[in-house]
Formats: structure tokens, C-alpha cells, sequence
């Protein structure tokens, strides 16, 4: 019986994509701190979509030809030829409604070219601030699924993995899962499912420290709020668009 | 403070081993179902060395040479040409005393030849049955630890990941922890440690599943039991000796 539901399998890092089938499949790129928390707020807000890029002279480019904002950090701090960060709470609507936002993101970017070069699949983002919207969307195309984290320069990160067992934990009903980080992202997320800044805070999550070391709090515990921007973003025509 | 004591890290699959520098490391080679629990269970039976290879030719061609005892399976039976399985009750002191096994293993031999080819490091190898041997030896050494888990043909596997996380969660105080990696693993530890077993049932762990369909139960509680052969292998000259 649960043979005949789809597949859904965890990538803990970009540097396994390529032990995942991913034709015919949704993958859901994962970067919770912060790219696809801020590119769910975006399309929340009204942007006209999002276009990410992996570089900062890449953006800059695009931000001329489409007439848009042009946006990412580099240690912190906006990038040199930029003109807005990596927080949600710098796109309110009053600011982004109707705009093109153009953002680097290194790991999250790298791992969705890497998902298109790899096979024929669909692609949406995910963060806490959607959680609902992705689950949704995931058990109503009825497909094989792969949960994508961006993880940090392929390392593993506590944040992406909690989203994927979130999500997991939220439709493995639907799903055939035999994969151990799947499981192994369940268990964790079930752990810090109460407070999960608290968990990460605890078990000295590597971007908790980070965040924090440049007065980031507030955009944490934001990041890890579920569904205060639930919207679908799908990537299409070189662009994320709300469904 | 915690800045000056040595590093350590949790590599969850051989595919992001090239992430950590294993120079001047001690790396732990995990492999709990089943090859690093029966090289263990050799050397606590007083076997001479274990010569770990990669391929079934390989270890018949060491087997003549070294006049050794030929070991290694293939969806779970004995692979052709070989003589014993990768069982550690196949290894009793009657048997295995003075004797050199040459046993194949896939993940935990192609992971040890990745480490040697990586830096200058020192190898042991460890799994729950030598769990103490393994902790003991890493805080007297107050080195730089990488805890290798051999997986599954690079897919994380549960167990693997579990033991690296009985490691860390044993000896964290001794070492300094930036690393996401290990705090997964030793929460996912302490989740299971009442009952590793019912645990690795509960949440469906591969190879659980892929053992019990060879009628292996005795084998997987075997494996998850702490220092019923606690013994340190260290790798030297081509084989891994009891220190």
C-alpha cells in the first residue's frame, strides 16, 4: 500500500544531490536563514517575483535590465553594489508591491541550478514563514518529493534540517519515505517543535551564532515563525513567482 | 576557553568528507551494521589484524597472500569465492585467535582510503560494541576528531549517525563543537539511547529493515550494544591492529 504513494526523500546537503533521482519530482529548496524566508515575504508582500542569482556582479546586472532591487549580503552586511539585505522585514509591501527583486544567495542558488541541471523537476522554495503553503502544495501534486537543504558551503546546518522534518512530519502520511535523514530530521524537529529558537540556541546551531553575532535576533526568531507568509513560490522562467 | 580545545566534527557521509581537513586528526572510521562492529569483535577475540579491502577479488587474492581468513557478504550472503560473512558471532576466540581476517566492506573501507588520501591522519575504526575503547582514547590524545560515518553508498544511514552522536555526547566537554552535524547526531542519540533498537524499528531506519529481512534481529541488537568488545582498532601498515 505505502509503496504506491510517492517518494519523498531528505538532501541534507548539496553535496548529495546526486544520490536523488530528482526527474518527475518537486524539490523544495531550503535556505531558512534567510533566502527563502525573505523570497516567501517578498511574494507575500506583493513583489512581482524573485530572481536569484549566485553572484554579486550577476545581480547588479540584473538589476538594471529588469528595472529591479537589487539585494544580498556578504559577512552580515550588504554586499558592495547592492542595495538591500538578506532580512523579510526589509521587503514590506509598502516598498515591494509590484517590484522585481534580485537576490544573491550563494548556497540556496548553487543548489537549485544544481537541481534543473540534474533532471526534468519542478521546483518551489521553502522556509517556516510558508511551512503550510509547501505542504500543501506537495501532497495536493501528489509527486515524488525532495527536500532540499542549502545547507552552508555543503556543510549540513540545524535550520534547513528542521524544516525538512517539519514538512515531513506534517505529510509523511502521504508518502513512502525509506531514507534515514528524512527520519533522522522528524526526530529533531519533533524535539525542538516547542521552541525552536530555543533548540537551536541550545544545541549551539552554527547559524544561531552567526545571527546573532551581527544583533540578528529578531530576524531568527522571524525565520522560524511558521506561516507568517504563506505563500508558494515556483520557480519558472528563471524566476520564483507566487503561485 | 573552549576555543583551545581541539576541534571535532561529524562527517554524516564519505561524499562531504572533503569538507574537513583530517590533517593532524584522529578520524573514526563507523560502520555499526556491521563491518566496524565485526573487526571489534576479531580483535577483542584476539585475532592478529584485520586487513579491511574494498573488493571480493581483492580479498581472495589477500586471503591466499597473507594466509587469512576470507570475509565479506553481499545482500547478505556470503559473497562468492569468500569463505564468512560479516556477522560478529562468526568470529569466536576459538576461531578467530591468531588469525588474519580479510574482510571487504564497501563504505567503510572506500571512506578509510578517502581519509589516507585527504591528509596525514590517524585512523581508528569504532561502533557501539567498543563505544568506550573508542571515547577513551580520543580524550587522551587531545587531537582534532572527525567522526566518519561510512553510510550507505553515501546516503546517511541512522545508526552511523547514531553512534557518532554517543561519541560526542560521551566526550563534548573535552572538545570544541561548531558543528551542526554533531549536535544533530547527539540529540538524535539521546532520543534513542534508552533503547537504540526499538528506536531504530520506531522510526524506520534502512538498514534496520534490510537486515531484519535477512532474519539478522540478533545481529542488529548485537551491534547496538556498548563495549561488548571494547577494544581500540588502529590502522597500521595496511590493517587495523588492537592497540
Amino acid at each position: 500500500m505505502s509503496k504506491n504513494r510517492p517518494t519523498l526523500f531528505t538532501c541534507l546537503s548539496p553535496a548529495l544531490l546526486h544520490l536523488y533521482d530528482v526527474n518527475n519530482a518537486v524539490v523544495v529548496i531550503i535556505d531558512v536563514l534567510r533566502a527563502t524566508s525573505t523570497i516567501a515575504t517578498a511574494l507575500y508582500n506583493g513583489a512581482k517575483c524573485v530572481v536569484p542569482v549566485d553572484t554579486v556582479p550577476r545581480c547588479i546586472e540584473l538589476g538594471i535590465t529588469l528595472d529591479g532591487i537589487t539585494a544580498g549580503e556578504r559577512d552580515g552586511k550588504v554586499a558592495e553594489g547592492l542595495s538591500y539585505g538578506n532580512s523579510p522585514f526589509e521587503y514590506p509591501e509598502t516598498f515591494i508591491a509590484n517590484r522585481t527583486l534580485v537576490l544573491t544567495t550563494t548556497n540556496g542558488t548553487k543548489l537549485l541550478h544544481m537541481a534543473l541541471a540534474q533532471g526534468k523537476c519542478e521546483i518551489i522554495t521553502g522556509a517556516f514563514l510558508n511551512l503550510s503553503a509547501v505542504c500543501d502544495y506537495l501532497v495536493a501534486q501528489g509527486k515524488p518529493v525532495i527536500l532540499g537543504c542549502a545547507a552552508w558551503k555543503d556543510r549540513i546546518n540545524m535550520e534547513d534540517t528542521l524544516f525538512a522534518g517539519a514538512v515531513a512530519d506534517r505529510i509523511q502520511e502521504h508518502f513512502h519515505i525509506n531514507c534515514d535523514s528524512t527520519h533522522i530530521a522528524m526526530t529533531l524537529y519533533n524535539q525542538a517543535k516547542n521552541d525552536i529558537f530555543e533548540f537551536m540556541k541550545k544545541n549551539d546551531a552554527s547559524h544561531y551564532h552567526r545571527l546573532m553575532n551581527y544583533g540578528l535576533e529578531k530576524d531568527i526568531r522571524h525565520c522560524l515563525t511558521p506561516d507568517l507568509a504563506d505563500v508558494l513560490p515556483v520557480y519558472r522562467d528563471e524566476a520564483l513567482w507566487r503561485l
